[in-house]
């Protein structure tokens, strides 16, 4: 495709909560900064029974708080609104499609990106509509979110439809953590230095740490929430995806294939968790009241939506191990959890201590060295190290190094989402997951679901606004090891 | 030593350059911050006709402008001023000691060091004037400055004269360069981090660059230079230093001869540069007439008190090789110069660049990684790496990391003689020579002093502002470097 070329994208689930807060604005930031071309268009398609007009309102009320004021700028706001029409849609009836299909096929041969923000059990139906519309051809693609299934044989089906009708260069599986900036720099990082790469393994690194930590309980979500829980919706993808990123060997360049053939080779590589390794290995909490920066928050089982009897975690964290040589011996410890102590996400590379200390005088001296990845609040990457405090005695105080590129600061970093939408625009398919990653995922984490449901023992329950049950951090201390405190 | 134990330090060369620049300032320093006991007594002794008055109005006009404002304190450089006494000597005349000793002797049991800022040709009469006068006792310690000698032989007979006065542990070889924080930094950074220390050899090295270039030229000192240059006045000690610094294997501790040991085992690893090798592996250069910062200045040659034929260097460059399992293949390059383009003491340590690079988006890409020890004008030590810069392409480019302690900036560095005299008056040799270092160190230089003045060949010119004979450029470009020109 020429940059210049004009495209499709077609968003179903137009009038939801991740549409207003990150769909749309993307698009208008990639627009405005060049990476949508003139002459696209943008169907917005949902339920609602709104005209074009309607849902411009939609945009100005909803999406625009979304675009930070620095970046707004009118004129290519309202060039960008032009772009944008909708299509009321009952995703059940052909009528929908054919709709569609009569608005968009004015231009067939465009590179048309339909991107899917609705439920996974509408995906089916969708693709089968848009397959009798006629709205697919060889340039048509499909960008689909998580929850890809609840399990290896849900995933499987829902593959097999999106593999009847698309060839594996057209689907775009999502997982936007991929899209931040830090760790694709961490990638810049591993492999753009001669530094990092012979230390990255077993008897350099002692243990690495990844926690994603949210305040925010399930919200209006809870029906879906208590059906799925914090494995499916979190550990399966995101703290897979970003183990992946820290455990995997050099691929032989950048092209989608190489990069995932590594990843799928990490998961694996994931010891399983089966059995008797399920209790020792793996915690799952559900929260209780609490408090929040000292605001009073109530219990996972009051929240609308959610079974009063549920056994559904709201935390999870594993001790999980990769089978090879680059990390025998090295626990990657992984904790997510709804209604933590604070916003967080973090991978913390805790290197080795020093085999033998010179600098007796120093109280610190042995604080080994670590690198912390942090993708929320702030995306940093930093680096502890021992210095000598000025001054008479050979006194060492840990110091940290901003590992962030400084001239960043000037330039604008690139929502994850508009990362997105560029890449399935031009389809760069580097950032988004091939379909036996996803199946060596829920590979390793069915039997860990499976093992929790048969087993008598409830969710650990905790505190809200703490960092979840006490057992979260016996499973490291067990090993000698504590979780990574500062942010 | 308690710590409050009031000590006498006597300095001869009192009125010189060196004394007013840096050696009364630094007691001053010592005083004010503590770390040079109250009733401790400074004696200056110098061939000048002063009284103590007199000496007073001296610091007054030539010490007292080389205390940075910020560090000056009337009430504490006034009681300083009062602890300094002065007496006037003839360093050959035994009267003189005697003098000195009427003087000292009312406290017989102090700490009293002798530092001697005066040429080695009166060291052994210094010895002999304080032993007669009785003035030495097991409580005395003598430290002295380069040049130690100018060969093996003369180097001896100094260092058999002191032995037969002083214990080895009495005796403070002077390299100021020890005393510089960021070379105790490059320690703490080397041992006190298990990052850099797995990296730090063959394999992931590939070269070291250490350069010592000035700006200045001969000034005053015509004569003395003309008979001894660069390779004895610089190389032989703090460029060596500073090698064995970067090269030596951790020691078992800080102790004197545990850092001595492993600097004189780097020493002695140094492969002799013998025979044809010298014309090789060795560069000498001598300035002509050229200009520096937009000024003319003029050649070696016609400076005052040089022989109008002079063969002696006012540059070397050399390739060294140590033959060690850790520096097996990793060339190190030593530069100094008088007359050079800028003023910079520089530790370069580059690392292998990539192996396989996968960011060919990157016209940058390959730069490998360094670490930037500076000396000069600055102190400081940087890592540069590579980092993806914010956007859309997977684009590297090169980022500098301060490694030094951010909270540094808050608190006042020591100079490097507070440090020279701190330790010798609180008996800590870590930072000084042992006798055998001097002595490994002149026996790698005078080999290439001998082939030089067997040779033919004059020193290469240069001119004046430059980086000195084109030969040194040379002398990397054969192995495939270039010396590091970013300070």
């Amino acid at each position: 495709m020429e940059k210049s070329e004009a495209v499709d994208v077609v968003v179903f689930g137009a009038t939801g909560d991740l549409a207003a807060r990150k769909l749309i604005p993307s698009l208008y930031q990639l627009y405005r900064t060049g990476h949508l071309p003139e002459g696209s268009r943008v169907l917005g398609a949902a339920r609602s029974k709104l005209d074009d007009a309607g849902f411009h309102k939609f945009m100005e009320s909803d999406a625009r708080q979304h675009v930070k004021d620095a970046d707004f700028e009118k004129k290519s706001w309202d060039a960008f609104k032009a772009m944008v029409c909708y299509e009321p849609v009952d995703l059940m009836a052909q009528a929908s499609y054919d709709g569609m299909a009569e608005r968009l096929n004015t231009e067939p041969d465009r590179v048309r990106l339909y991107y899917l923000s609705v439920g996974p059990s509408l995906f089916s139906a969708t693709c089968d509509g848009l397959a009798a519309a006629k709205l697919l051809n060889s340039r048509s693609r499909i960008a689909v979110e998580k929850p890809l299934g609840r399990d290896l044989v849900s995933a499987q089906a829902i593959n097999d439809k999106l593999g009847s009708l698309f060839k594996e260069e057209q689907i775009y599986r999502i997982d936007h953590y991929l899209g931040k900036e830090t760790v694709q720099n961490l990638l810049a990082l591993r492999f753009g230095n001669s530094l990092f790469e012979p230390l990255w393994r077993s008897g350099h690194i002692r243990d690495v740490q990844i926690t994603v930590a949210e305040t925010l309980g399930i919200g209006t979500r809870g029906e879906f929430y208590d059906r799925t829980g914090a494995m499916r919706d979190m550990v399966q993808n995101h703290l897979l995806q970003l183990l992946c990123i820290i455990a995997m060997e050099c691929p032989t360049g950048l092209e989608p294939d190489a990069m995932r053939d590594e990843k799928r080779k990490v998961l694996r590589a994931l010891r399983p968790i089966t059995g008797a390794d399920i209790g020792k290995n793996t915690v799952r909490g559900q929260y209780r009241a609490g408090a929040i920066a000292g605001e009073a928050v109530g219990s996972y089982l009051d929240e609308g939506g959610v079974a009063e009897d549920s056994h559904t975690e709201t935390f999870v964290s594993i001790c999980a191990h990769i089978d090879t040589w680059r990390w025998s011996g090295v626990p990657f410890y992984l904790r997510t959890g709804k209604r933590m102590q604070e916003k967080l996400t973090q991978i913390v590379v805790n290197f080795d201590p020093l085999p033998h200390n010179i600098f007796t005088d120093s109280v610190n001296s042995t604080i080994p060295n670590k690198l912390v990845i942090q993708l929320q609040p702030e995306e940093s990457i930093s680096l502890k190290m021992m210095a000598k405090m000025p001054g008479g005695r050979m006194k060492l105080e840990p110091v940290e190094l901003a590992l962030n590129p400084e001239r960043g600061a000037r330039r604008r970093h690139m929502e994850a989402y508009e990362r997105v939408f560029m890449d399935a625009i031009n389809g760069n398919q580097t950032l988004f997951l091939r379909r036996d990653e996803v199946d060596a995922a829920w590979a390793w984490v069915d039997p860990i679901l499976a093992g929790w449901e048969d087993s008598q023992d409830e969710p650990r329950t905790y505190v809200a606004g703490t960092w979840g049950p006490a057992r979260s951090s016996s499973l490291l201390v067990q090993d000698g090891f504590v979780w990574n405190e500062e942010s």
